[in-house]
């Protein structure tokens, strides 16, 4: 449920948006799907004859694709029930197909399907397909990404995703909360509502508000709508090279180091280290799967976003994201849940 | 398992292809959701003050659209659980957002999702629900269908399909076998496997199997490859208008009436009926959901790809089957249920 939400339209039981994420990526399971007849990937685990020909090094040797691009394919296949990942949590997952995929979806056997995407697939869905084959051979996007702070995609993403927000910026505004005079920077800010959640919960508290200009009028209109525009400020530029400032109590770096790889993340994580006061906190937002990489099914398939839309983002597990941030000089990381997909990781400084 | 399959290929344990079409039509789902909001399906049903403002009738004046492009949409989003239907198998049967549904797609609402499928739904996607958004409006297609037989698409079809058709061919050449000498039509025959079934089925029996010629190349291969050239023909030509000749024990409609609206498959059937011999049978394939509309999950999300794909196709109940085949002459009607989401229907000269 939104924060935006007031109460006159709040709901009269329980409800949760998980539904719109369900239905909303459900294409991706198609397009994972014909990608995976298409790279042959379901042959060639047929007819391996080792657990050790059945990774995802080994199949991207067999394929001619990138590693990390197979090994994100197989987890969301895994996910949607198509393979099984065995000693998942390893770095020697390997994967094998179920009774009906290794059938129906071995390319050398008379029952094969793997002509049948022709007939059923429309069109535009072949230009999806085509997007992730391209995407799991390189181990990355193979359209252009929206790396711009100002592209106008990110108002788009401004735009639509606040009522997502709600359920995950509460419990975080109440983590950061001092309950006395605090100093907030919201990284990659968007439509402002994890750090006007902040600004809610702690009267005494200031935000400022990192990201595009375009995309900040977006903020600012929710700043306002909610009452708290007098105590939050914009700050208009490149996370990557902007002046912070010093002296803040909390960093929000909400849904941003999924778009990265981890030595870049670490650089943007210093750079947070140094704006923080002694004792200040780096308050991280993520999809984070578990180290199998194939639970929870919503943080897992996300993963496959990543692929097909960053050069080099993914969904990192807790541990991943813990050493990022004790490389960049954080300690006492602490996890904590919120009642959706996503996690809330704290480093102090 | 396709009627191709050779014994030692044949699988160690049951296997189904049912998970193909339910990954290769999921991207319908994302489809489905972000049409129903751009045509702001769940506004309506929110704001309604009674069921008869909430039937397929209603919405479609409420919303602009044609009432079978919003029965079909409806149906299709309760299948997935994104609504509920009420005396679902009535005439007046209506339709209700569930508690989620209701509460983050109506587009009045603060928390309402309704701009968020802009930044999460890819541009080919866009695209296809630009399709659906045009088909709920119209009730049929609006991009071009392959009507000719000799459409490459049908080809494809041929092709692609034969796999799928062994689990509903077996059952339906052992209800077609009369044990002697018998002679079948084999209508809109593609891939053949329905007619090479009864041929493997009875070793007297002979098929015409009627296609455009270059699908027929597909039906001839697979007629060579599994040993019964010698008693299947070819007969090239459109369904509608080709001589049948006369003297048929067997007529096989196989995927066919789904396409047309039923005043134009009671023509058909009603040739059909002049070129069989009396007693000889109507034998009829098709995805037909209960009277419902909204189950089994596969034969009523069929409704969906008529809707988007033909200009008068639809997913007929047995109900809507049999009167077509009385209303062309056809008596002692019966129904069987083959392993598979499909049905037989048999029709008596």
């Amino acid at each position: 449920m939104s924060a935006l939400t007031q109460p006159s339209v709040q709901p009269s039981q329980q409800v949760s948006p998980m539904f719109f994420f369900e239905n909303m990526n459900a294409y991706q399971k198609t397009a994972a799907l014909v990608a995976a007849i298409e790279l042959d990937v379901f042959t060639r685990l047929v007819e391996a004859r080792s657990s050790s020909e059945r990774t995802a090094a080994a199949l991207a040797q067999q394929t001619g694709a990138h590693e990390k691009g197979v090994r994100i394919l197989c987890d969301f296949l895994t996910v949607h029930g198509l393979m099984v990942k065995h000693n998942a949590a390893s770095p020697v997952a390997w994967y094998e197909p179920t009774p009906d995929t290794g059938f129906f979806l071995d390319r050398r056997s008379p029952a094969a399907l793997v002509h049948a995407p022709k007939f059923l697939a429309p069109p535009p869905m072949h230009e999806l397909v085509k997007e992730l084959v391209g995407a799991v051979r390189k181990g990355g996007t193979v359209t252009e990404e929206p790396t711009h702070e100002n592209d106008p995609r990110w108002v788009d993403f401004a735009r639509g995703m606040a009522p997502f927000t709600g359920a995950s910026a509460r419990p975080m505004a109440e983590l950061v909360n001092s309950g006395g005079p605090q100093k907030i920077l919201d990284i990659a800010a968007s439509h402002g509502m994890f750090g006007i959640a902040c600004l809610k919960a702690n009267p005494q508290a200031q935000v400022v508000a990192l990201d595009g200009a375009a995309v900040l009028q977006v903020g600012e209109e929710n700043a306002r709508k909610l009452g708290v525009a007098d105590r939050w400020r914009k700050l208009a530029g490149d996370a990557f090279t902007v002046d912070y400032g010093t002296g803040y109590d909390a960093v929000l770096v909400t849904n941003f180091l999924h778009h990265f790889e981890p030595s870049v993340n670490e650089q943007f994580l210093r750079k947070v280290h140094a704006a923080l006061k002694p004792g200040g906190k780096a308050v991280v937002l993520e999809f984070a799967p578990n180290d199998d990489r194939i639970s929870p099914a919503i943080p897992a398939s996300f993963a496959m976003i990543m692929l097909t839309a960053t050069e080099k983002g993914d969904a990192y597990t807790y541990r991943q994201l813990s050493a990022m941030l004790e490389n960049s000089g954080f300690r006492g990381i602490e996890r904590h849940d919120p009642p959706t997909p996503q996690t809330i990781i704290l480093g102090t400084k």
